[in-house]
């Protein structure tokens, strides 16, 4: 048995998010399927997030133990996957890798366009009115370092760690694209999302940047802005130490 | 009753192309259909150029003569669109203006995609083995300038007009993408795709550079490669003479 490192695109439309599910189709559905089909093995697969449904991926990671040599198996293995999920590489990782407990890092970018869009509309949101991005810039700019996020997770239990470290936090216009970017060691559920409602309504003059600092302190979902669509949300990449930073821990 | 230009943006995997046909959905039949829904009369419109079945458009533009002031209809008018297609923007023209016999140049852009993607499946093409952007600039070049382009053209009809001005032609890698941008006055049929076939060839090795000089000679389209597929062609922009080059024909 060996243990592979695989980076995973997918179009979340049509899919009920990441995780498995009996009686919906996930992305760890199809592509443990697909895994299984061209190893010819029962594949488990265990994702760095759990993206919900019409959450997109350019850089998902997956850990996978198998007995084959799924680096052969790159070709017929994005043959059998449906055209919305792609594997753009697989690699050998060291053993025991964890896609989700060895990351250190996600970066997410929530997408919104300028008016109507035929091309992007899977993955962009069009809202009027369309937002200024300097005061969205100036609010999230206070979500920076290590915070108790609880105002921007749904459903956070009791006792739950709700502190994230949000390593970066960018608003950038990009033609008719206006995206935000994120960067944080842990995300909580629908955290970009919430955080995204609420740098919104800064956007749209709604609210002051300043407001931002008064729904962090809160601690308290009903603080917050709302959770945006979950069309525009991309997670683009995932960060694992480097053999030096992980100390030979390997 | 007064002139317009709509600027028009759509994806062409729905649509058996640009241009009105009876018994199929085209992009200009649900624009007129639309449009005539919100301005309460009956429209039509001129597209610039006439893209085939799965060939998308960011800059698409048509001309419309219509009483209602169309200015106005933006918004609902993308209301009542289909969502792959929108239109970006609504202006006044001068009097007479006609999308196609006024455009004075277009640009379109093929785009190729290294690897299996999920995101971009339905505008890129991903081929094996992927080419050399290099050799293909080189050939592309050979193609500059004014010359009978009856090499590159489907169906061109005896004694047609096959000669073009091909004033630009690049060979772009941008991350995971290889686009292939010409801009030129006219195209004749295909002739977008039949020049990046030809070139694929040539980035693919089994032609040299020099072939495509060749080929543009021969003034016969079997001396050109393959027809490459739609999915990757998108009408990017079409330019219009400005008051002063117009000389105040308008």
């Amino acid at each position: 048995m060996a243990f592979w490192k695989l980076t995973i695109e997918y179009e979340g439309t049509e899919f009920a998010g990441w995780q498995l599910q009996p009686q919906a189709r996930t992305v760890q559905g199809e592509l443990e399927r697909a895994l299984s089909i061209v190893a010819r093995e029962s594949v488990r697969v265990q994702g760095a997030g759990r993206t919900d449904a019409g959450v997109h991926a350019l850089g998902q990671v997956a850990s996978v133990e198998a007995s084959a040599d799924l680096g052969e198996l790159w070709y017929p293995l994005n043959q059998v996957l449906p055209d919305d999920v792609a594997v753009p590489a697989i690699e050998r990782a060291p053993d025991g890798f964890h896609a989700r407990f060895d990351a250190v890092r996600r970066h997410y970018r929530y997408r919104l366009h300028r008016g109507p869009t035929a091309l992007e509309r899977r993955t962009c949101l069009n809202v009027h009115p369309f937002p200024a991005a300097e005061p969205m810039r100036r609010a999230g700019r206070k979500l920076l370092g290590t915070h108790d996020f609880a105002s921007f997770a749904t459903l956070a239990e009791p006792g739950e760690n709700t502190e994230c470290i949000v390593e970066a936090l960018d608003v950038v216009e990009r033609g008719p694209f206006l995206d935000v970017t994120v960067t944080a060691n842990r995300f909580l559920r629908k955290m970009v999302r919430t955080v995204v409602g609420t740098l919104l309504e800064v956007g749209q003059g709604k609210r002051p940047p300043e407001w931002v600092e008064e729904v962090l302190a809160a601690r308290d979902r009903r603080a917050a802005g709302p959770v945006i669509a979950p069309r525009g949300l991309c997670l683009v990449a995932v960060d694992y130490p480097t053999e030096q930073e992980s100390g030979g821990r390997r």
